[in-house]
């Protein structure tokens, strides 16, 4: 009897990543290729099936068969219909996923936000397993979020629940992408952070970086921001503190309104400097939050690194399915 | 055979609440006293026992008997076991109420907080009957909260979520009672706002407020003010606009974070200013939230009045309870 397995794919906006997980919801094969969201949204989700079939393929043999794929999407997105609603960086609007992969997997599928999924599998099998209320905080190119209560992914009445980016910190901050001003993905993900940091080299107080990449903002990545840290460049650990700090300060808004038991912190930023933003998170709830909630919260990284997506959009989709 | 009704009891700073319920979940009988918490609570607890027993003769006669009861009662308390943990307005710490009333009713008794089962009321029989996702945002002396979801009051890790009056709005704002600096408590409440309406009447732009009460701050009302915006006074009509502008600012980072579809606002600022509370935090939501949640929200007045807390309690119960 052929094998079954069920796949994961995680739709980035660079790279999409499938892996094929066993009855025991355990990883056993891993495939990746990439994006190219340039060619449109058909040759995409063709992509995507090709690599979880490649993924099955991988894990049993020619003969394996698939039971039913989850699917972690940039979004806002229509979660009970697998819709894509708005995802800039792939130029997409209003994409039907679910329904192009069920035609081209022919089984069932199911499609939800990339980080509502990542914050899921930190909760299923990660460092927020076994926790009741849990906000994910992902601060990288922008600041994605999700929420988990009792097991359940909370989406709220757009769909969109978990926009932790757009918490405003200063009224009168920097314009944000969202069309308001000091939204703290304006302060503390990876675009300004860049900006700060080489402001500072234009100004000789810091040149680590612009030596280095020189003053294009957008090729410099969290690790080049942590390596200036690491080097001793102590005006960019003060930048990086500062936002972090801020981005504490967003969460203590988050912990007053749902006095989660557990803030689970990945993405790129978090990645590359782990220490430093979960120790000013952890500190700006401790300043900023009401000191009857506060004590009963941890701040803990995340755990499964790329992997997240995927084993929150297998689980996810086995539970909606009710499998 | 004796008639059977279950009763709700609303515990405030001032004054007890009580009603008797029938199995529809209907009110038949109502009734008050003062709280007196200088007395202690014991001498509370047998009140409140009291004017359960009161509530229940009058609806059944001396016959009826009691099935269970259900309270809100202010503070950080702890749901699970009834026990309040702080209630400044009282003078109370590690009250366990609930198992005071269920000695002296000999009946269940299950114990919430005053703004959780304000919010479940409106969310049973009120202004958020229907809806999936309720955010209770109350402003009054102090500015609480409750969050409803999926027919769920949410409680969180520490007991206390929903503390949307210490969401901070201006980090370096007036001193909270919570220790921190710039919640919105400090901008939205009564006292604030009635400082805001005296100074300007020291300052001879709206003596309406000044003139009739002098400048004593407890004892101006929010009907007081509501008095003198209806007798002209644009300062004061400013005043109390800004403050709920800064509230919809505030409640923009709860609909950023939980995208519910229904804000009901009560309390007593609300009810003496209904329209322009509701009109600026709708304002607020719609300029300082993402505009890919902000659109599906609505922002209500609260319709139960002072029968919200009673309605919730009893029905919180009767689930709590498995009845």
């Amino acid at each position: 009897m052929a094998k079954k397995f069920s796949v994961g794919i995680d739709l980035g906006a660079t790279k999409i990543m499938a892996a094929a997980f066993d009855k025991k919801m355990k990883i056993v094969s891993r495939t990746k290729g990439r994006t190219r969201g340039e060619k449109g949204a058909k040759d995409v989700a063709a992509r995507m099936a090709e690599l979880a079939r490649e993924a099955l393929e991988e894990a049993g043999g020619p003969s394996a068969e698939l039971s039913y794929a989850g699917v972690g999407a940039p979004g806002p997105l229509d979660p009970k219909k697998g819709v894509v609603l708005t995802a800039p960086n792939l130029g997409w609007k209003n994409v039907p996923l679910a329904d192009m992969l069920r035609k081209a997997l022919k089984r069932p599928v199911v499609v939800d936000n990339d980080v509502n999924m990542g914050t899921f599998g930190e909760y299923i099998d990660g460092a927020a397993k076994g926790r009741k209320l849990v906000v994910g905080i992902f601060p990288g190119t922008g600041i994605g979020g999700g929420i988990v209560i009792d097991g359940e992914v909370i989406h709220g009445a757009s769909g969109a629940a978990g926009e932790v980016g757009h918490i405003i910190v200063e009224p009168n901050g920097a314009l944000c992408g969202c069309g308001r001003r000091g939204c703290i993905e304006t302060i503390a993900s990876r675009i300004p952070i860049a900006c700060a940091v080489v402001s500072a080299g234009l100004r000789g107080q810091a040149p680590y970086v612009v030596d280095r990449l020189g003053t294009d903002i957008d090729r410099i990545k969290s690790s080049d921001i942590a390596d200036a840290i690491d080097a001793g460049e102590k005006v960019v650990e003060d930048i990086v503190r500062h936002a972090a700090r801020m981005l504490g300060m967003a969460a203590a808004d988050i912990v007053n309104i749902l006095s989660p038991d557990c803030i689970v912190m990945g993405g790129g930023l978090v990645e590359a400097m782990e220490d430093i933003f979960i120790k000013e998170v952890a500190k700006g709830i401790k300043d900023f939050a009401s000191p009857s909630i506060s004590p009963t919260v941890e701040v803990v990284a995340a755990k499964l690194g790329d992997d997240a997506v995927m084993v929150g959009a297998v689980e996810n989709a086995r539970r909606r399915l009710e499998l």
